[in-house]
């Protein structure tokens, strides 16, 4: 259990510089540019970190290069929020290089998801700062239609009252009832690579969220069966799937993702929704990591209680 | 560091019968076949567990049915040995089935790697048994030359003389050194999976042995990475790396190796070798978990100094 109280960021307002930068793998130009367009289409004003369009390997430049990006950010009084522009792989080489301090005098609104669920993590359990999971400037919005989850992150990012209830009709109920816990979790991958490290995943009283890409239903299974034997479902309240994109296919990933889920939990009796917009699919919804919330799988919704932003 | 002392197995004789199992994923029937000529043709009469040949999706029976196979080969005073017939995914499912008592009170050499590593590492940490990472049935000696690894398999399982020092004349030299310690480790994917489980891998003093196949190398970075945060390198004496079969492939995997294997371990002094016959390729040590070794870098050997076998 998250036993301090955690900060909340300062709310973006219209016209607000926004930091774009890249912790993880290299991003592409193209959609950088279209993942630009819009965040200044929502009225914010984005300001490139200077390795945003470095390539070195698998990463976006060098882990000091990255590092010193991202806190630039929080030390820029100019910069109100910092935005990921994509995942891929590598902010697990940065957080040893980010200075906590700085960032718990400077709270400002983090926004990632995939790679950066370990960053998001990091602000919570070493900064007590409240990160949100979202789409990402040029992985999400520059590449994928996001045409409710725009509307959704800039009203979520500038606290517009009445944003607070989050519904998808789409989403399948795996195990009915109502919840409620803080929020926390992300890509499967990166939760279970966080086992064992100074940011490791808490779940305790949480409604968990676990989403994932391309992975095979044997290695969702493996996942989720170390975090079960981690204990981490232990005291859980609800659990939210996401879209889980492309994580079946393959001649050995054969098998129904809900009987994996439901195996894995069958210890458990929390409510369970899944097929919810999280992770990488075409819509998805801006979370405050940390803020209590409500999951309901009869409106099949997730009602934000908590206040995310001051 | 493993403070009970451990239980060597008996050591097999010709003539012997030796089980096989599969704890893991589904056997393809051909490769089995022509595993089980191996076995035999090395003087072995192998009994085959019933759901060897089973099918549940990605694995080979039921849990139950799997944990029941291995158990029945504890417990049956005939079989002498247990030889995994492949990996796959599935023996985390199983470990909770196991009887350690009962395992404790029949030791038997077990013979396995890839998924199988987490089952080696049970027995060590919650059987205090040595177990054999080597060569399996169907998924080494059922599809893959192995022509030495055959006699050193036999050999190393019957105890026979002057069978201590494996070499590797093609292995690189990533950092010189000569280093003594027990050794463990197994296939990394698994290793990772370990983490927080009551078969978390114990590094301490050990010399650690490190393979995985078909990992871009941003994934095997992300793998080191949480091993080096998790303090599992922090007194380690070397590692040897196996081949790495298929893990620097992709466009998302660019990235020499050896540089990533460096970049990992860049806080540490200890010798390293890397490219020795562990794991998926086609030649493959059969090594003793648990027991102390010493690893020389200039003759590219690994000695086996203490017994393994009773």
């Amino acid at each position: 259990m998250t036993k301090t109280r955690l900060t909340r960021p300062k709310k973006l307002k219209q016209g607000d510089a926004v930091g774009v930068v890249a912790p993880a793998g290299p991003v592409d130009p193209e959609h950088l540019e279209k993942g630009l367009r819009v965040i200044r289409g929502m009225g914010f004003q984005p300001v490139l970190g200077e390795s945003v369009t470095a390539r070195n390997g698998f990463l976006a430049g060098t882990d000091a290069d990255r590092a010193r990006d991202l806190m630039a950010m929080f030390e820029d009084p100019e910069i109100k929020g910092i935005f990921c522009a994509r995942g891929g792989y590598g902010v697990n080489r940065v957080l040893p290089l980010l200075k906590p301090k700085i960032i718990q005098a400077n709270p400002k609104a983090v926004v990632g998801s995939s790679d950066i669920t370990l960053l998001l993590l990091y602000l919570m359990q070493k900064c007590s700062l409240i990160g949100f999971h979202g789409p990402m400037v040029a992985g999400s919005f520059g590449c994928r239609p996001m045409t409710l989850s725009k509307t959704q992150f800039r009203k979520t990012l500038t606290g517009t009252p009445g944003t607070g209830t989050l519904t998808a009709p789409h989403a399948r109920v795996l195990r009915p009832g109502k919840a409620r816990g803080k929020l926390t979790g992300g890509c499967l991958t990166l939760l279970c690579r966080s086992l064992r490290t100074p940011y490791e995943i808490q779940t305790d009283g949480h409604l968990l969220v676990i989403e994932d890409v391309n992975e095979p239903a044997y290695r969702i299974d493996g996942m989720l069966w170390q975090l079960k034997t981690a204990g981490k479902f232990k005291n859980v309240q609800g659990i939210v799937f996401g879209e889980m994109v492309q994580c079946s296919a393959g001649p050995n990933g054969t098998g129904r993702l809900d009987d994996v889920f439901l195996d894995a939990l069958q210890d458990t009796s929390f409510p369970i929704l899944t097929h919810c917009p999280v992770g990488h699919g075409n819509e998805m919804w801006t979370l405050p990591w940390g803020v209590e919330a409500v999951l309901n799988t009869e409106s099949r919704s997730l009602e934000i209680k908590g206040r995310a932003l001051a």
